[in-house]
């Protein structure tokens, strides 16, 4: 099978772009995507991401926090690099925590319509408390609705070690 | 979709404000909440809280811990700097450590009567043997309350390995 | 609510107190309880106890282990400076560890008829090759038995790196 | 039960051979298998592939990452050598990390007809993001196929902490 | 309950013996049991093995490898003495990874005949790909059988990360 | 000893105070100091950074490192939520990574005329390379001047181990 | 040479002791100290002391630390117990972490007299910076007087990794 | 102190330029510089290169690492992108481990003639040993020629634990 | 150069001796030593022993410790089996932590007569702190008189994390 | 610079070469070397093998360890898969650590006229305690030796934790 050639990538316009332009309000348009080539075919793809940041909603205090987006796709894939751009789109933008992870599974949902898909942040503390949302989705009445109840029921059993150093 | 504005914000008097006053005696009137915007939706909530400290009911010596609440919110959720000054006002209060974790979690039940919530409490040895309570709740007569005893069975099955150090 | 008074630690004797006996033969007398405060609820109590020793039955020479032990309380419940004694009453105890483990699994039955318990010993190497034995306990015709049944299915599915260093 | 003899390693042509022909674009024809002795039993075999390379197909750059392949064997199984080979193959290839997980599921499948598979792969960041794909396979209409789908929906549900370090 | 007596022992030979004769080609008659003096309770024993290591079926070069061995004991246990030297007799035997892995197990199910047994090697690379084989085991028309279908649908859904150093 | 009293924490005006503004372009006047109550004593005090944000100068984009500032008093000392406040101020600001910790090293000097300083700053990769620049200094004339001499001479012989994952 | 007997216990009256009053103000009188048997040599003993808890002297806010202590005896030696209920004398204790480390090492210094002394205390953050002072002495006119110079020039070149997770 | 302004970029053509063209044979010249801002004073820029790839001369073999590259600059400053195209185009180079880190460190000081540099290779393992030189230079007749002296013979006292896996 | 033939291995009795006696009270005189083979080079033997226990000469309660002992050999080298007993000597050994490490150092120097030696124990903790003694020794008026100064003063400048879990 | 050609790999026959011999008998005669093309230049290289085993001299019971290789060049280097079969050679042959370290050292000195180099061994448990030998050399009479000197004063300030699992 021969990698994917150029009528394959239309539509990809951001990646390998000169002259990017990055902005720092929040901006779901700057999301792109490509098509899947094994639509009959349930798998996952998981987008680490250890550089988001935005904004305490009250205080206007910088936050930070790694997030991991891991979706099944339908038809439509989001392409890394805009999804980039997205993210650095929280820059400025001012929210709770628990807001700012259903936002970008609800604009990641209006963008791909994916059959499955969570996000999780782990923030850094503030005050000695940090907070993790976390938040799934599967297409209402399909099977991966219920895989989104079985992931719910199952998540996070073993919180990981925090002794904010 | 816009960050949260000032009329989400009602209620929150405590995060961002000066001269809070702290108190180390236990005190759950100190707990604030703010609105869910995600009602439609499951989805889990985790606090990281590496710094409790509470005393020993029968010899005064303070304890310490690292305490995990996750839970997943009905309508009220709780402010964090708010849930910060509770878990502050443990400092001087003496009860076993079983007790403290079920306090903790009454306390937040009747604060925001959530679909579920964990509370996992892991503490420093004394004589060398550390204890580690962890409770649930799943609102009774709804499927949240098949989530807790889903969620008991399968309770750290895997142990973190403990050496003192 | 308050922290456990007096009446409420009636039966625990050796808590704070001076001139603790060490005793280092197999003694499970030494074992004292407490009530459960929290009677209508399942919930967990972990003991880690990385300072295990005994002796092997047939050359003598003593062995160490980390013990980890798990259980839902019924009315009863194991205080730790009571536990700490009687694991050290093993100090001189010749026997192979897979029975250490089930001895001390049996007696914390005997001693609060739990609803569900388990006892995990993880040894040093002797000759190259450590030994972990795990065993545990439901009680007898209830949910627990199942619950039981359904952890040893589950156990240690990804056993921990060992280099033996 | 003794060790394979030579009539048991037929096929493998590549295993200790000289003047290995090290091809770096893309080539499936360099696998070979050898036969399961084990024919009568359901079991796992893992290679973990750390030294996997490839090219981005839009802007030519190389890409990194560590592979895990998992299958449950049928009748042939590959040999490690050739294996090696193919994944080296990549080497000048260009394509997406999500393409070039299900090419390589693709080809093992069309290798070995094996009753379960999975491929998994964990590339290193461009742009502060790193993706990691994850397919798998049962041969339709087996009960594999439903093991594929349990192991879908139980996937990673624990992401490992990226900090891009 | 006391620790185990001498007739408890009976057939341990090799454990404390001076002068053990150490065999380096393949035998499995050096392996020992002793009696399961809990028959009536289903439990788990593990060993970690860390230093096997065995040859090259074609090439003659040795291998390394860690093999876990969790079992539930019927009737006989083996001795972990007598084990160690069993896998030492691997130190001039040529066989692939994967069918040492079912010899091992084949040869402790024909000694003890166990309810259920698992056996998992982790070897180090070859030409950069390491390959970690695990095979189980339960006896056949029992509930056991069931357990080793479900233990391997769950088998290592989380590989442990490789980087060859 | 008793605690700082309030004449000792005169000209500290940020720690604690509601409404702090935060300014996101580059600004070493938000920068304040307390007094040294140690001056006889040569010590040292650590800050550890890891929320650090600016943008690359050429491209705009957004790089992230943990800095790590290390100092010896002489009669002032920085405030730490000033020092927040302060490397909050590189948020919008675009310059090379060597440059940054120049820049932060230089103003922090300018600010309290230390006897000696170092920072240290670990960004992230990249194109798959990350940039960590050291820059110290110590007093011109004094024994602190040698002291930077050798902590340069001795700086890192052990490079911590980078994956980019 | 046998252990301590009685008369080399002297002034060691709270080790054992029943009914300890745990005092949560400043309190450096509860320090005790027992005689050096091997004072002809140098040595080194570290405490680690990872419960520590103090407050700030503005907010009044609770601040938690690790605490290392170590020191060269000279005649006397502080004993462990009175140690740390000197530490819980910090519990509501105002004061910054750089001076609370002095006032530690000022304390040890008037009790012990030692030939050499450090204490390093690493805290938790607040606002994502965290601060971690070190302190040391050598007595004046003393070869350990260099000591401190050489130990204070060599100190922290590798900052541990702080991710405030 | 600004960031740096267009006319301190000039020479750095390959930065944020849109059509990369990436070479896989060893090519020198691809290396590009901007000027250094603090040339009064001494400090370390480190690369961290987990991403290098080459050929074995004799077997063709593809060969990884992880190259740790630190520099003390003069008037020169290698760009990172740039240093990211020359390490890429030892991607089809044949040469031992000990030739290529020697090969690097001499192109750079070439390009830079820095005060300092050194360049410290990690390879993965080949029959079951990994290879990792280390080379330095100080400029000859300078304090730094002392510095390479001193740095060699302090040089990885503590080499790091290496398990193949 | 051959290995060790029998007349080498004189006065080794106990290695491989059937029916070892465990002596559980303090005992020096069951150490053995054998002859350095290599008398005329300087080199290190040091022993990790995790295995340490005693007791508290007030409370009576066991101690666990980590001991390191390294040391360049002299003329006679300590058997490893035989140091083994000896440590276990101390099972029901009432001392200080600080005593331990010195009488096991006096003892092997008395032993042995080595050129240097150094003794490192790592207690678990009691009350929430544990004590790390560190002891040294070079022969007097040799230059490893002054390797033990010059160690004793670099001594542990990089305290390893303690979390008492 | 371009990489190595034929005529500088002359003497090098066992790399890349078919049907190599497994010899498991002491064999320092399979070592074989290479030119070293920066003779001007001192620098190191760095051999990590942890496959390697021997045999107990009185015993007979295989041994384990890794071995940790350092050299600075002189003319000749040693080839990397003659080093492996080196260390396969001592596979039966039986001998202590302390004596097995310093023949290798011994062999590789002969071999290559090193300027410096260092052997370090970390071997597993027997009997619950591991032996970690270290010798090292530098030619004498040069500056090489000092370093040898300086290196054993410096060695192994932070022994590694040893937990035996
Ligand atoms: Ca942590
Ligand atoms: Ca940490
Ligand atoms: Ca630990
Ligand atoms: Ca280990
Ligand atoms: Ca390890
Ligand atoms: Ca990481
Ligand atoms: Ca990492
Ligand atoms: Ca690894
Ligand atoms: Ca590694
Ligand atoms: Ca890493
Ligand atoms: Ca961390
Ligand atoms: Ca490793
Ligand atoms: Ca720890
Ligand atoms: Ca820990
Ligand atoms: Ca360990
Ligand atoms: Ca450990």
């Amino acid at each position: 099978m021969s990698g994917r050639v150029d009528q394959e990538l239309e539509g990809v316009t951001l990646l390998g772009n000169q002259g990017t332009d990055y902005v720092f309000s929040y901006n779901p348009k700057v999301l792109e995507t490509f098509d899947n080539k094994h639509q009959g075919r349930d798998y996952f793809v998981k987008f680490n991401c250890p550089e988001f940041t935005s904004l305490c909603p009250k205080t206007n205090q910088p936050d930070f926090a790694t997030i991991y987006i891991s979706y099944i796709p339908n038809i439509k894939m989001v392409e890394s690099k805009s999804l980039k751009l997205y993210l650095f789109s929280f820059r400025n933008h001012g929210d709770f925590h628990e807001d700012c992870m259903n936002i970008i599974m609800n604009d990641l949902i209006e963008l791909m319509d994916p059959h499955y898909i969570e996000v999780w942040g782990k923030f850094t503390p503030r005050g000695g408390i940090s907070i993790d949302p976390y938040t799934n989705y599967g297409r209402p009445g399909t099977k991966y609705e219920e895989m989104a109840n079985y992931r719910l029921m199952n998540h996070d059993l073993y919180p990981e070690t925090i002794t904010n150093r």
